[in-house]
């Protein structure tokens, strides 16, 4: 017995789920869990994950999609690991989290690269036998940091990119090189308070008694993509920006992890400028 | 359009959510929002949020059941206001939260009555219009005093019966007297931590960093019903017994009241001396 | 024996906590808690907790006064409780929860009115026995309503006036008719996010997975005072504006009441756009 | 200028503070932080963060030890780095945090030694070029394991053992070998809830709502020494035992990483069976 996952949306109608469950039934899968949504403007969601023997899977896709309506995308995954490429610049922490936890097993990913802006973290990802890819933007124009970039990234053909503080905002050229839902970044505020540059900085400014940061796919517009993840730690007077950027960093890592979990786990669905986490 | 809730509970087997939902689907229900669970030893739950036009709700059970196990329990809820007896000694806090939340209409039920074993709060519950009913523990034999206080409350008829803070330990005959789940409880600890008498004085004289609540049903052993919400604050060197109780009283309000929606939104399943809460 | 607060504030300097701390001493005061606070500008903050026979409080805060530099504030304060006018709009929550703490003893102050601009709320005061202004809105200026509001809230000669869920951005010429301080808002969002109407819409339309509240005082700018308190809750796809409302009022009462007793144990110094919280 | 912490512990009395913080001033050094307490039973704790010019320390702490009780213990301690030895057996989480925070400098501690009853962690160690001791119980007694484990933990010469899931119950003798205060351990429970073997699943049968863990100190009694730091985090009916030690690593790493922190800052005291974290 196999377990694979399988993902629908749609717009709404009445009966998707008897639908899809249905020919679930007859193929003989067992529902191992279920979860839908149907969003105020009419999308349908389902997640779904099925244990039992994947032998048709061609025939079991084709009859879903023929009883769902014309825009529905019907996706079946297996468990195998996904690709991420890990893009940084000096901090340590995520980068660390990320390759302790795909080290100890506990990430369902392969970390096939690590690129920096700078060289600091390259001892790290090799520490953990990671290969390392210096591009500097020193001495040359951001469209052509940003090719060289794109060029070390797609040769490690990743599935996913993580922005893990990788310290450059991306031109509207690097993110349209790749499809939404592909790059995931974690910014340190709960966005949208502190968009932009030196949050922690703007956060001590304002005398705010809560710090936090946020994990979104990557868009166009600064710091404005879907939401995937955000949590919070509490402050007092005496943070000062410093001290708030070294506590800011267990919280950044957490909320970077839990996204990447929700997303290699095929959770989460991107919903216009929102996601659905299941 | 009315919206009720279907309640699913069976042996679990491959095709149950097909079966229902189809059923659903015949009778051209929309599902708005649907939680299952298959426990490991093989029990299935489900809730299913229906939207229609609610005809012939005999006929629609009926055919639920012909395709579920022999073992189903299966019910069809409306949205009606459960009616809730509330049991209390002196303390105010869960009680004044029940009777505001009730008053401002942010609770979907009617609170039938008050009984406490001190008078304490019957000016409160009058307060709110409430009838409160004195059923002294004092000078009689506590099977009496249980004896009167199960008279009162049956003469409420009530849904759920709602200790707030009622310090007092029910025997196993008042227990039965009631179909398990009906009684509900808040304890004042994270259990099962601190089961017994004075869990503050308890998590003080162990120096813990953490106080908390439990809100379960009521069972023969003390304490020990299944639970249906927890939570917790933080404490630190400086609280004594006594303030660890004062900063405790939001957190066991809050957590009885958590624990009452959830049971009031019928999200609720026992199981064994567990809970499935959705 | 009795307790006192000894409220310090001044420019920091070497020495400040031993000269107070000596003439503390010399008065057979016994320290029962203290906490002291340099800001990065130079500002110290202190709050002394003093047990001892208060027979000599001016020769006391003469003494301390000199031993400090010039620009210094003392303020020695017992524990009488203080008056609190309560403003609201149509919203029962934070009044409730501030009308239930005082019934029981629990809140450190006495509600001499409560004001509102819609009559809805008059009747949960009335159960209280706390008096209830109607100061509508309705047909005539902004600034003969706030004239009006003024007349009664000063008439009760408050300590403090919460805003509790008030729905109206007080004018610049009413926020100066209070010292800084006096009048203390919840809003309903973490600030500096969502600032304005509608936080509830605007979180819901930018698709966040937290809410929170923010306690503050009031100033001149919309949202924008010294903060005193904030939390967060989390939230879903599921969640739309009205349901992220109906969770939120539960962070909302919390926030405002921790501010407010924070406010009342005279553990908050204004400094700047900022508090210090001890 | 330099930062010391100056750490007094007595009896309490009234003018403590005033005596200290005199000969402090006298000293010319800042106070750049205190903080104190009297616990109920009369013992006084005290941590002062000084800032000056320290060129006659053993002068300054022999003025302090004058004006104090005759019980009163005093240290001042730097800024130098302490030495963990960390124990180990299978789990990467813990030792892998403790790892990466060491390497990213952002623990104020050197990791002198990694030592495990199974070799798995080995490698882990090695990676950041830490030694790694193998001291197996297979095949020989308990006592001979121990005395070989306590021979390459003292020959590291460490200020603290770090049990970092070790998952060997330590017998009296091994305890009494280093002092109260020394050795360090993480359980995996929020402790007093399931002391003992397999609290996850101790966590399952009951059907909690919470999951946590606590950082204390190792005494004689199991899972009894003086609790440093806990926390929690929610489960629910879909979590089994396996799942439940799953997510219970995060905050097992948390909690031993925030509970070392607070002793390398020199921030906590033992009070008998509890701790004074300032």
């Amino acid at each position: 017995m196999e377990q694979k996952i399988l993902l629908t949306e749609c717009s709404d109608a009445v009966g998707l789920i008897a639908r899809v469950t249905s020919i679930c039934f007859k193929y003989n899968f067992n529902i191992v869990h279920q979860d839908q949504f149907a969003s105020e403007d009419g999308r349908f969601f389902m997640r779904t994950v099925l244990s039992g023997i994947f032998a048709n899977e061609d025939n079991f896709l084709s009859e879903i999609r023929q009883v769902l309506p014309p825009d529905a995308k019907v996706r079946l995954n297996g468990q195998q690991k996904r690709r991420l490429a890990v893009l940084v610049t000096k901090e340590a922490h995520c980068l660390g989290d990320i390759l302790m936890k795909a080290y100890s097993g506990a990430l369902n990913a392969e970390i096939v690269m690590v690129a920096g802006n700078y060289p600091d973290l390259g001892d790290l990802a090799r520490r953990f036998d990671i290969p390392f890819h210096l591009v500097s933007h020193e001495g040359i124009s951001r469209e052509e940091q940003e090719r060289r970039m794109c060029e070390v990234i797609d040769a490690a053909n990743p599935d996913y990119v993580v922005l893990a503080k990788y310290m450059r905002i991306l031109s509207p050229k690097m993110v349209a090189h790749y499809p939404l839902g592909k790059l995931i970044n974690i910014h340190h505020s709960f966005l949208p308070a502190f968009i932009g540059a030196k949050p922690y900085q703007q956060a001590f400014d304002r005398g705010v008694k809560i710090i936090g940061a946020t994990a979104h796919f990557v868009t166009d517009n600064l710091d404005e993509g879907p939401i995937i993840e955000q949590d919070v730690i509490k402050v007092n007077h005496r943070y000062d920006a410093a001290t708030m950027a070294k506590a800011g960093r267990d919280v950044e890592r957490l909320v970077l992890m839990r996204a990447l979990n929700k997303v290699l786990d095929d959770k989460v669905f991107i919903h216009g400028n929102k996601t659905v986490v299941f």
